[in-house]
């Protein structure tokens, strides 16, 4: 492995290089008028993959392109299928960047850009793992696919769709996903558990056209203060969701998962001040770890009605609209949910304004088992690339693919986040930390040797 | 009078030509990038008064000019000041304006422009009385004094500021004023009390910024959902004011009032489809004139947060902001209120969010005798105008300037209302009658005659 090494150091300045490169690219998924840069960093992604002797494609979908890559299957070792996506968030608010989102800035250790570490510096570290073998062993130990998408942050509808119709071609032992975080800097850990997500937009409207707030205020329904007083009886004010119902198919934590969470050396005090809030908030009974990793939650995600411009305007408008999502645990359905909040709204709805629902993208949770062999693998490889255990945690973030990979390849994932929580992923200047970067192809690297020990009987 | 009859007739096209001249220029007073704007509306305006030899000013202030004019004084006859305003409210939103709102469009008998009846419209025709007496009689029957602004939709703070350091020279014994709605299409009205209004912006933070609703939601307070919160605790379901010892001052509709209000011709089936409601809405026990003409409101009149574009952002927002105001009646104290809201809301904020609290405009309610003989003249004078007498109303609308004529001159407004309750004051398309251009002008002609009778001792 020392020849895998020296490769690795003695490339450290270009694999930066090549990673600004990609991030230079405004792939934003979410934004029509990105579609032809969404394409070029697909083109980019498959010509690396190319680069290494790969058997490569770029599949045309209705929506962005699909990288597909695959090295030859190797006799006796299993075949492992990484997930990861070119595309990236929107970066609004851009006045709030200190420097521009698409051109990427070292500073402090870092590498700032939209998409440095949601996904494409995490992404990268599993194609430059490969290219240390390939460039010096001239092979890969084991079988790997590569399944690099576009359309992570706006649902992954061609995906799934790609992947109900190629199951054969994308059979595999295990996925492997880097797109989360390690628990701290310099304490990797293993993802077990994710959030699920049910995110809607809810529009209500009222009168014909806005009208003047002092001569018809007090006999109209107000469309601002109906959907204010919508999404507020969605949740109490611990943030507990009071949709009949909603918490029949939470499954709760168990005693070791609580008494785990609870050793982990998780700051709160710091944690309050990393974010600049005064008091933590949620769902009482719980610890903010358990909050964050294992309870649903909701949270307005955006809101804009009426007069928004400078000075004063006293108008009733005439409608008003939110996006907002639920986060769900394992074995909560993002379906049931929606059914759930429609029957609800309905209910509350303030009368003389129509609310319409608008069902956006649904992703159900996962939770893994800690005994697998690939868990065990990956665990030996991250102690060998960051020098240090990982610890086992969840997550409050969605990766709706990896349901998608257990129910249609009946595979498990390992994801393995390079990332730290202060990352500002989906945020302004989001950042990924260039040691991160150096040390998960490392592990990357000594995964493969890992996983190709277990047998694919 | 038939010479000035005759004149009016003659005059009409012109008389709207240089209505629709006005409305062409986009005084927008809350916008400080039509300052220029706004200077030129009060240079046509000054322009039009010194066009009838009335002695002319355009007054500096630390805003929007002011326009001052006015003419000899008649013996035996009492003073009138006539109080307007040639700024307009923004036109936004402007994709829903039939015709642009600066450039006056005509149909259906109506002149479409912002500003055309809230108040170049209305105001101008207090101007195009006067032109008819000096182009006929050669002079007016009594001193009229014409105190026209340009902040009326900001405040009016150098109005204020002005009238209190210049109370001889605008010494006056009745103020008129054409700044709201008949009572029907061909039902005129007088108005003898108008709402108050205490504006606020309330801004909510939250986080540093925008964090990732995943892998923070549950930990941090959403200051979107804390903003709605706080908006839905301020009224109930029926629209009740919910602030303790809200309407402590709030003084109660008579017998009389409610009976006169009751036998109006008010269609409410007919409002309900104008609006484009299915249902009205309000404080229950009072109806729905009670409700809009007599009883204190709340509306937000705008709010946004988080994420506003296409598609989906899952993210936490740091901050989220509303403009909302409310409409108050008699006795009611726009600071007392102020005092009461910034408790009220420190009381109820979420834990982990500031909420900042912006006082903007405050104005208290107004009501007037109907037993005075300018009321009476008034009367008369819509009867020869309007060809009908008028009815006695309320209006859900503030006329701040109302209460500090009174505070300040000690003197009674006429609220003499030419615009129809359709107008779409404060919206897009807004619009005024051309018939009710020329009554008003016809009707403004006679007040002169009728209130020069009133001795001034």
């Amino acid at each position: 492995m020392q020849e895998l090494d020296g490769f690795l150091e003695e490339h450290r300045d270009r694999f930066l290089q090549e990673l600004c490169e990609l991030l230079r690219i405004p792939s934003v998924s979410t934004d029509s008028r990105h579609a032809e840069d969404v394409r070029s960093a697909a083109v980019w992604v498959a010509k690396q993959l190319e680069g290494l002797s790969l058997s490569t494609k770029v599949i045309e979908t209705e929506g962005h392109p699909i990288v597909y890559a695959e090295s030859p299957p190797v006799e006796g070792a299993p075949t492992v299928l990484v997930y990861g996506h070119y595309d990236v968030q929107p970066p609004e608010p851009m006045d709030e960047w200190i420097t521009p989102p698409f051109q990427p800035d070292i500073r402090d250790g870092n590498v700032y850009a939209r998409g440095a570490t949601d996904d494409k510096g995490q992404m990268l570290t599993h194609i430059k793992s490969a290219e240390v073998w390939m460039r010096t062993k001239g092979s890969l130990p084991l079988q790997i696919k590569y399944l690099i998408e576009g359309e992570e942050e706006v649902g992954s509808a061609n995906v799934y769709k790609y992947l109900a119709e190629n199951k054969e071609q994308l059979a595999c032992d295990v996925v492997v996903i880097s797109d989360c975080s390690q628990f701290a800097p310099g304490q990797p850990a293993i993802t077990y558990g994710l959030k699920g997500i049910a995110y809607f937009e809810l529009r209500v409207t009222g009168p014909r056209q806005d009208l003047h707030s002092g001569t018809f205020g007090g006999s109209v329904t107000n469309p601002v203060n109906a959907l204010c007083r919508i999404l507020t009886a969605l949740v109490d004010g611990d943030g507990r969701i009071q949709i009949p119902d909603f918490y029949d198919d939470v499954v709760g934590l168990t005693d070791p998962e609580r008494r785990q969470f609870a050793s982990l050396p998780f700051d709160e005090r710091g944690f309050m001040e990393k974010l600049g809030v005064s008091e933590l908030f949620g769902e009482s009974g719980f610890s903010t770890l358990e909050r964050r990793w294992a309870r649903p939650t909701c949270d307005i995600n955006g809101i804009w009605g009426g007069y928004q411009g400078e000075g004063e305007k006293t108008v009733l408008p005439a409608k008003a609209t939110a996006k907002f999502s639920f986060r769900l645990v394992p074995k909560q359905d993002p379906h049931k949910v929606a059914d759930q909040l429609e029957a609800f709204i309905a209910e509350i709805c303030p009368p003389g304004v129509e609310a319409e629902l608008v069902r956006m993208h649904g992703a159900c949770g996962y939770v893994t088992s800690l005994d697998s062999p690939y868990v065990t693998a990956a665990t030996k490889a991250i102690e060998q690339g960051f020098g240090r255990s990982p610890v086992f945690i969840r997550e409050g973030g969605s990766i709706p693919i990896v349901t998608a990979f257990q129910e249609q390849l009946d595979v498990e994932s390992l994801l393995l986040g390079w990332g730290l929580d202060d990352d500002n992923t989906h945020s302004p200047n989001e950042k990924f930390c260039l040691a991160d970067f150096q040390r998960g192809i490392k592990a990357s690297t000594y995964l493969w040797r890992e996983l190709a020990k277990i047998s694919n009987d």
